[in-house]
């Protein structure tokens, strides 16, 4: 058995481009259909009527590729709208969230977990719920930082104001004596040098992206969809507002040129 | 003749409350219907494609309203599509550059006169064109500040990293001399105390809504549109994402509390 039909990826804009990278690596044969919904970025300030109203969209839009799964790489997607999506539609629909806490639990020695996202991530309490749903005598300590993408996204990644900033949103975390930090929203990965420096450098700082990739590919071999074939492999991007800016800002979260971006019609 | 219609006006989020607070001064008899896309916001990151297909939507909804007028309260979407705008509507329809360009022209000493705004919005060179068409004399000096939006949402206003933020964005502006400020985009009128402290005491900031206001006044004067019934007058306004946040946000522009927002179905 062995199923060419490509994954279908989306995220608020171009930060789930992270899993398309993990997935790529861990799961070559794979192709990915990538879906950033730019003309409505970001999602992590809006309701989650709204972000569900989008996410079924999006959704629909892969479908129309022919996808064989859904990996919905937007933390706060993930936070407000996953269990809706999953009754939505007939291919399994994985979130971050999950495999996020799952890669926490494992790792934190003292069983106390910070987690960081957007505004609406945090408000959710989802990666609270999961956290609790592997262990009862996990704590979770959560923190929003509306700052840290607007600064991702104007290339600050080290300066001096972006340290301060993080110093402001993190305190109270690091007086928690957190051992482990989810960062619960795709950009913040770019800032593990500076969110390190704040919380001290023994904290352990979770990356979601690999674990939705191990996610992917537990989901796509159990419901015998994983591709075998050794044919030509290609990725296509979609965007919903004009390719240059994700293109632009896609190279500091793959650190290679993205090929073959097309807007959605 | 009076005409008892509504004005309509539009943006992409919160901020043109600063134009509909200015509209009500001057001109307590004219009700009005605001909308604010929050769904969508921001604009600012975004094409002229997509910024102009939204504008159009957001007219056609305050058409359905039956307004006499269209003022597009949003730097973005006024530097971007207005002209195209103007063609598509039957009612008169302004943006906010060429009252602000006009503004400041006017009170210019040394013909040096600094723009900030969005990405878009400084890329665009609405601004400038708008300013060069009055005198050829006058120079202009733009820079975008896409991380003041954020820190304003934040509400982080008078602290030290906005400071800071301010003195890397301003820093160019300053060395040119310039004696006069256009503050191109409705949520930094908010930061002028932190502005000031930058750029120096002296500098003449121009907030455009005062300036919108007068030309809207003009505009339905010139058209026959004033309304001089003296009937009570209720002010609606529109969002298309929930209000709650629109309503909290909302203060901070309008310093009382919002009534009668409802969700744009």
């Amino acid at each position: 058995m062995s199923d060419p039909r490509p994954i279908g990826i989306f995220d608020s804009g171009v930060g789930g481009l992270t899993v398309v990278s993990e997935i790529g690596k861990l799961l070559p044969r794979e192709e990915i259909i990538y879906f950033g919904d730019t003309a409505r970025v970001p999602y992590g300030t809006k309701s989650k009527e709204t972000v569900t109203k989008f996410s079924v969209e999006n959704i629909e839009f892969l479908m129309e590729h022919d996808v064989k799964m859904v990996v919905v790489a937007c933390n706060t997607a993930s936070s407000l709208s996953l269990n809706f999506l999953k009754r939505c539609f007939r291919v399994p629909v994985i979130g971050v969230i999950e495999p996020g806490a799952k890669s926490a639990a494992s790792v934190t020695r003292n069983n106390r977990i910070g987690v960081i996202g957007t505004h609406a991530t945090i408000s959710s309490g989802a990666y609270e719920k999961a956290v609790k749903k592997i262990s009862s005598e996990l704590r979770v300590f959560s923190q929003s930082c509306p700052l840290f993408v607007p600064l991702v996204e104007e290339g600050w990644l080290g300066e001096k104001v972006t340290l301060e900033v993080a110093s402001i949103y993190l305190g109270s975390l690091k007086r928690k004596r957190i051992d482990t930090l989810i960062l619960g929203c795709t950009h913040y990965p770019l800032l593990k040098d500076v969110i390190r420096k704040v919380m001290g450098g023994s904290i352990v700082l979770i990356d979601s992206a690999r674990s939705v990739a191990e996610e992917t590919q537990g989901v796509l071999d159990a419901n015998g969809l994983l591709n075998s074939s050794r044919g030509k492999r290609r990725h296509r991007f979609f965007v919903s507002d004009e390719p240059d800016r994700f293109i632009k800002l896609g190279m500091r979260f793959l650190k290679r040129r993205i090929e073959c971006v097309r807007r959605a019609a």
